[in-house]
């Protein structure tokens, strides 16, 4: 941490922002400019995390150099980390594809789905049957109803499963019939739920909370790591902006970003990133061009009755063609 | 709902947009346009609220007219709602002020600061027990000891106390300590903690998301109403912009907004929304100006050994000053 | 410029960091820490303007401590500058007013208008007669026809004129008729027109860009003062942000920032910066008491009929309440 | 356009706006709700564009329907443009590639840079001689000098010279020099500049504005059009978000909304849209997958001693390395 001293800082201001630091157990560097003095921090990452200096009298501004994440940062752990959900493995050469209904609805519906996403590839079967809806009065999920049609549908077609966990006393029914727990956009900071899932034996898909940072997002990882659950992958899902052509604006550099910050596999949704189906296919070889481990797609077999999200489903057939495209810039890029 | 066809669209498209409509129970009327045919939805607001048409063949894009919350509109109840605290009144004649610190730290700092804040006014005591705070590693709270020794030091200065919930099991507990239950930020969308607390019979401090729309706010209020609980209060903090020099910025038209929409009081967070301390006091003034019932304002004996939002909490001088200023603005509008 | 070299930077980076600073006449200052070293960089301001040290091997990060601007900067002068436009304050005492219609359209709307907005106590009359307009097909202004109107019809009320420049070439033009040269949001860092009024000798109203930070006005005022013209005034007429139901966002937390960061006056327009005509009085009481030299607001007699900007102009019975609202609040604040 | 009448509207409020509607020579149509009467606009597309009613009483909202902006549309033109530089074709089978410095600071700094990315396969080279600048003290650019060293080296190596035009005075001096005229971010809604660019015979570069829709890019290339300039090549270059990791936010979504809406062709800009030089390899990459017909990127040989944007600049190896890359995701989208 660097402590950035304002112009009219006193001799005795300067010594109380010494005493401070060095009651932590820290040490002091100052530089004296010709305007300011700076006061550098040394010592102890985890200690200066809990340094907060910018309300001592004379102090114009704090600057953190480093972040308060270890156990997700690529500097402590430089290799690339694959999630292996039952022999499916994430974050490895091969690319993984989860895809399916925003909600399961019926049997027919998810066994439709089920069968064409498997046929054009996808390992992984998504729905929700824990909805978390912006109105009261929307379909909010067929819950347990919902996590039993999943699990029996992923097994007949040797899909794994991915579903939404919304509530933090949910984690061993979720767990009993999903293969990865997802944490959705609106629940990236429910600190709580983190902590579950954290101490659950399940892997865990991040979403990137709706106007999060890079560095946000990475504490809430540690959040699920600290707590001993080493299987997190991430998926960048689009963030709001002022643009409104699109229901998001999805960030594909945050792929970037989180392969350089972290060792954990990021997926894209390029289906809540953009809201409109036909932009998920271009979307989704650009997420694959950045260098993402994987997508999630929203599939509907008839999206104009869709309970959820209809607008940015595709229909089976434009989830193939999607995936042909994909497998092109996947071997561009020298994976599977 | 306004359903708008593509020039493209073929009179099969739009003869299964109408079916659709009429399928839900719901009227169609079309104008046909020189380039364009639009068709209207009438019938039953909720039945329109669970139409979804954006996925259908021939639809270029569709517009919602009429919002889904119901319970806390203006339309629904005219007159101005006035939550009442054993007493003190939150949205009458007479503004509220809640002071505190961020976190509880200990017995002697909260005594302090109660009585600061007493003398200069206030009349609820605020302070964190179950901190949500972006890094695992960060200060965490004291928890229940938090919680008692707020009812304690709040009972001993006649201040009513307001503390923040992060978790759906602590609703009995927290309303056992607590006058108000804040949901925070980081859970405006944590339907389920809305839920529990709109099952529960505390008053609740409903703070805006970090990037929530006024219509997400609304439907937030409205799931903690549609469980019962009438007595919401809408706290403006702040929203994320691509603005650094503050913390967040504080948007105070949201007040008039909600003043507009719903009958429910609103206070403003200038601590928050604001992200230094010196920005507090002229905020403050504005907040109210602008219509506010209340404020909602950091304050600790000590803030440059705070353990936590040190840089913007006001001293108990600066407090009171902030005070006297509010007092004056308050008279010039008419209130207390 | 603290200079934060990355934990693998070799000694030979650091030596490299090192010659390139003493290279800028500038000296450098170490802070070794344990997994990292900082390298402060001490000398002239201007100087380290220049350094560009974010490129070099085994920089992970420069910050910037200095701002590049210094004529609009309190440090450079404390004390408030009040500027004077023929005889009427703006930054003193007195609150500045201006008022009139978003597009100069006729002598008759123009004429009553300005009877309007007198009687009830603006002192300036401001209209567009050239408008950036999104589409080329809007109505784009009556050009020098309006600024001519400007001139007689404030003349007629003794009215200062305030008018929009968006031409380089039109200084001289528009200076012949208006007393005050307006730079829109559109044109905040249109660089060449900011140096083309610095050069000249009116007084400049300065808007905030749609998404500028209060770092870049500051540079944008600095643009126009390096030129030789001290007499600018800020305008905050709100940002962008993701919020759809107002315009744009008001930041009135700029007004406290500008007054901390800059001795020159600010004035806020709240029809711009929310878009909606119902909100113009609360916010304008607001931004008062947030402690802003003034306002700008549209004002027109037929608002339904107006060119452009009817949602957000005021008629005269509501601006003359306006008007009366702002005097509580201004008196409330010991000001006139 | 639609008019959606406020539950209280009265018979009076309804007359006033069909009178209104009717007075432009268009035709309403009713749709009477149970809550609200809604009235559809129908008629002449530029008329409606004209059409202002949300001031009227009764009147709610307006939602328009249709863009104003017509000979940039893809509607308007269904056929994608090609835009032909000297022989070197902009929005056809094979991709642009435009690289150069960010300033020309020399004939040494541009010789080396031009040698390099001419080898890469770059056809266009870039480099800035008026440089806008957030700080007036900041290098401003050689000028003339600067476009003439552009003109020299880009024929000594066959490339195409695309340079920044600031000033609505210089179109014929820079035109004398450049193949193609940059218009950047800053000044996306400089109409004057882009009226003047659009009389003039250059094809024009216009980057998207900091915070610029779709929808006011896509006038903003309509200004250009409809002066009788058919040369418009879109630039996307990150939009500011909330986000700091990334200088901007790339949006790559809008290359796809581009091609929906517009028949003009679209390349991206990766060392501006994440302002960090090793992001702009995988996002180039994403770029060209995501549909783009080009790129432009910032080459220097010696970022580390670069006058301006050193951060961003790719060494001439590291361009080399992303051509490769390039080059075998266009191949996997079947272009060249």
């Amino acid at each position: 941490m660097i402590v950035v001293m304002s112009r009219s800082a006193t001799e005795e201001n300067l010594k109380n922002v010494e005493k401070r630091i060095e009651s932590f157990g820290l040490k002091c560097h100052l530089s004296v400019g010709e305007q300011r003095t700076i006061v550098g921090v040394i010592g102890d990452k985890k200690k200066i995390g809990e340094l907060e200096m910018g309300a001592m009298e004379g102090v114009e501004k704090t600057v953190r150099i480093t972040e308060k994440y270890k156990l997700v940062s690529r500097e402590f752990k430089p290799e690339n980390t694959v999630v292996d959900v039952r022999g499916v493995k994430i974050g490895g050469e091969e690319l993984a594809v989860i895809a399916g209904p925003c909600s399961v609805e019926s049997r027919e519906q998810l066994r439709e789905t089920a069968e064409a996403v498997k046929n054009a590839g996808a390992q992984f079967l998504r729905g929700g049957a824990f909805k978390p809806r912006t109105s009261p009065y929307d379909f909010q999920g067929l819950a347990e109803e919902g996590l039993k049609l999943l699990r029996e549908i992923g097994d007949e077609y040797d899909l794994r499963v991915v579903t939404e966990i919304v509530d933090v006393n949910d984690v061993e029914l979720v767990s009993k019939y999903a293969d990865v727990l997802q944490i959705g956009a609106r629940n990236m900071q429910n600190f709580r739920l983190l902590q579950a899932v954290g101490k659950g034996n399940k892997p865990v898909l991040l979403k990137r909370g709706l106007a999060a940072t890079i560095s946000e997002w990475l504490n809430a990882a540690e959040y699920i790591m600290s707590e001993g659950n080493d299987d997190v992958i991430f998926c960048e899902r689009g963030i709001r902006t002022y643009e409104t052509f699109t229901r998001n604006t999805l960030d594909l550099s945050a792929v970037v970003a989180i392969k350089e910050q972290s060792h954990l596999p990021i997926i894209v949704d390029p289906s809540h990133g953009t809201g409109r189906w036909q932009m998920v296919q271009p979307m989704a070889r650009a997420a694959i061009a950045a260098g993402a481990d994987g997508l999630i797609v929203e599939v509907h077999p008839h999206p104009e009755v869709a309970l959820s999200d209809g607008d940015q489903s595709l229909k089976p057939k434009h989830f193939k063609a999607m995936m042909e495209d994909v497998k092109k810039i996947a071997s561009a890029m020298g994976r599977k």
